[in-house]
């Protein structure tokens, strides 16, 4: 059966993703200190740098990213995810992953602008865009997973969106033991997730806390 | 060498303590669920309520309960912690703990009305009251503890004040695995903490995770 499920980076703090975004540095400075031991692992290199050297940790934390590349059929992502905002007027942008992003699957871009045609890339990966509500597209994106789990890949603001609308069956955070003190709040409005959800929590040998909510 | 330290408890989300107190139910509804891990152990449970019946929770969530009430020479308090807000008229008041309270040390409750006289109480805890600034409260209460640790034993108000005056050389957060969604909030003005003290993580089989700060 098919689960819809997102993962998110969070500091102690409750930030999630930064604020201090620029064209030139879209992920903003306090993103690699958030995203650090999950880029680290062995897994994260090997599928999203092309890494085959077997460099990069194991344990706690590369399991939970081996994890988030299995078992996906397809991927919903926001507009600024996907990079429409930094590059809106660019009709020959095709997202920050190169030719062979690291999905390998249908990918749908939510997006308010005018539709595009979709972009198939190497590796199995096309992205399509689509205006409707998030309703319509989780279902379209359901139906290509083929039995297969749809991710809510991002940015936060999508992920919230589909957490408040109640469509997420896991939420997967990977807590950063760090105090950002600025950036883009995750939690607010999600009070009762845990009635709702069963909550686990593990520590990893970095000291980065995975907590996961489960239905 | 005498450490200052402060324990306290917090939601996945980032409140500790809770804001719908009444006198009647001065931590409010949200307190228990906060607290359930830490109460529920077996020291808590001999500690603050007399049981020596061995009932109670071991492993990791008690360890950490009975290095809260080992090693502390001395505590300061804010004054609602002690109770002068919800009972200022009555001269008599001696605080939530019965006649023989958990502290075992002189306990030092901020206040800014009249001072009191000192209350001596049954096994070793007197309560003094202090006007002064805090970091006089604290010399005081350094001097007294004699080598020991004094633990800034809340509330959250009174905590931040010391944390945020950087006073604190530990704070150990009880984070229990729920969403609340209301409370006082942790972690405003508190970045960069992780960069002046160590952070360490470790998840008990409750579920609850310990977050040591230390320097």
């Amino acid at each position: 059966m098919t689960r819809v499920r997102t993962d998110l980076f969070v500091s102690l703090d409750g930030y999630t993703s930064t604020t201090d975004n620029t064209p030139s540095n879209p992920m903003g400075v306090d993103w690699g200190r958030l995203t650090k031991a999950h880029t680290g692992t062995r897994t994260f290199r090997e599928r999203v740098f092309g890494d085959t050297s077997g460099a990069g940790t194991t344990g706690v934390d590369d399991t939970y990213v081996a994890s988030f590349f299995e078992g996906a059929g397809a991927e919903i992502m926001g507009a600024g995810m996907f990079g429409l905002h930094a590059f809106p007027d660019d009709p020959d942008w095709k997202g920050w992953w190169g030719d062979r992003p690291p999905f390998g699957t249908p990918v749908y871009v939510l997006t308010h602008t005018a539709p595009r045609p979709p972009i198939t890339m190497e590796g199995g990966t096309t992205f399509h865009f689509r205006t409707g509500p998030i309703e319509d597209v989780l279902a379209e994106a359901t139906e290509a997973a083929g039995g297969l789990d749809v991710r809510v890949g991002g940015g936060v603001g999508t992920a919230r969106d589909f957490l408040r609308a109640g469509l997420v069956d896991q939420l997967h955070l990977t807590v950063a033991p760090i105090v950002l003190g600025r950036g883009t709040r995750l939690w607010d409005d999600l009070s009762g997730l845990d009635r709702t959800h069963t909550v686990t929590t593990e520590v990893a040998e970095s000291g980065t806390i995975h907590v996961t909510f489960t239905r």
